[in-house]
């Protein structure tokens, strides 16, 4: 990799959710600078992210960085919003830790912003030794750069593209229960749905597939198992005039 | 303007989509590279875009391009895609505009998409004698730079709202009647829809507001004129599961 160029005024922010059958998390990393005696000068989080080699794109730039701190490929990965305010790393932490980089913080930088979905348990973070953490949501406090705007943003995108097509599933394991199914979207949005109504209208999705499989080393009974297929979907989706419903 | 500074790699473009009542058309700029003996080198079209100021957000920019070129403010603007590819500068006559013009085309310059829509009676095109046109989107052959996948994404990302949301109505004028609603859809989505079930289902909408007016100047009978009102959507909408239903 040593000689390849990273552009230096176009990166690429991820912001990467995991569901971990209770709530949506949302990958962290550490931002620590210390200071000449060794100390902490100061430490907070961001979102992640990397600067764009001069030979990639920027989604080879995106599924990068995510292999980098997952390991995995192919996950569901989305463009949503570019950031470039004039003042979006002029806050002193953002200044402090570019100088400290030998970068310039008055140079402008384009960042596009893409949403990753997961479920938590797919992912070994500790397989680069990289300083990332899952942090739900509702517990972010204040981020690094201007990364509060890209998460609130990825969240009203991710919300949205739910509302309109069913990629509540790759938040879950690759074989879930229904119940899990109706929590992934209780959560995201904030709602809660009546169990035999929310049965009865995905038993219509084609694209839902029950398997021969239970649940197993649950305390309760055991729930059956479903699979999500893409092809199915793909294959059967209707391009209707949804709002005119 | 002239204290200001434009940033050299971070550009917008603008896909303005105007609609005619008869076919979705796409305003196009003529790009002429002068010979030194002062005949064409070549002339080929573009759409339309600008470099940012220094000190505005791409919004504005985005804003800034539209009113320039079509002298209207609050026109309906989405961000839809950022592009970036390292090799989307590097055909034959985008290196000679650039040398022309001075610029670096071996620079990286990251461009971020908005798609405008609009009726394009609404437009005076020649009020700051700019040299740019409709064009109907069917008709368009090759474009400069990476425009044709920039048109063909916008094309992508405006037929998936129509689909979920009611924007058609900013391709028309502010009072349209059903049948110019009707053309509207039919066009953009390449299809037909039955004309009473059409009508039955728009009936429904709180937010297509039926007016005491009527058609002037049509040979046929006049027909009813409408409007929408976005307030009206915006209180009444329901963010529902789409897919569920």
């Amino acid at each position: 990799m040593s000689n390849r160029k990273l552009n230096n005024y176009i990166s690429v922010d991820c912001v990467i959710f995991g569901f971990d059958s209770e709530k949506l998390n949302v990958l962290v990393v550490d931002r620590t600078l210390k200071a000449d005696d060794g100390s902490d000068e100061f430490s907070d989080l961001t979102l992640t992210g990397n600067h764009i080699y001069e030979d990639e794109t920027i989604v080879e730039a995106a599924d990068r960085i995510l292999y980098d701190l997952t390991g995995l490929r192919n996950i569901y990965l989305e463009q949503f919003k570019t950031f470039a305010a004039p003042d979006r790393l002029k806050k002193e932490n953002d200044r402090k830790w570019l100088l400290h980089d030998n970068r310039d913080p008055d140079k402008r930088i384009v960042s596009i912003g893409f949403f990753a979905l997961l479920a938590t348990q797919k992912v070994t973070l500790e397989w680069k030794g990289r300083n990332v953490r899952w942090m739900p949501v509702e517990e972010v406090g204040e981020l690094g750069f201007d990364h509060n705007l890209i998460l609130s943003e990825a969240l009203v995108a991710m919300r949205n593209k739910l509302i309109h097509e069913p990629i509540g599933f790759e938040l879950l394991p690759d074989k879930f229960t229904l119940s899990q199914l109706q929590k992934v979207y209780e959560i995201i949005l904030d709602t809660t749905f009546d169990k035999r109504n929310f049965r009865k209208k995905v038993g219509r999705m084609k694209y839902l597939i029950p398997l021969d499989e239970k649940q197993k080393g649950v305390a309760h009974k055991p729930a059956r198992l479903y699979m999500f297929s893409r092809e199915v979907y793909e294959k059967t989706r209707k391009e209707i005039l949804n709002f005119l419903v």
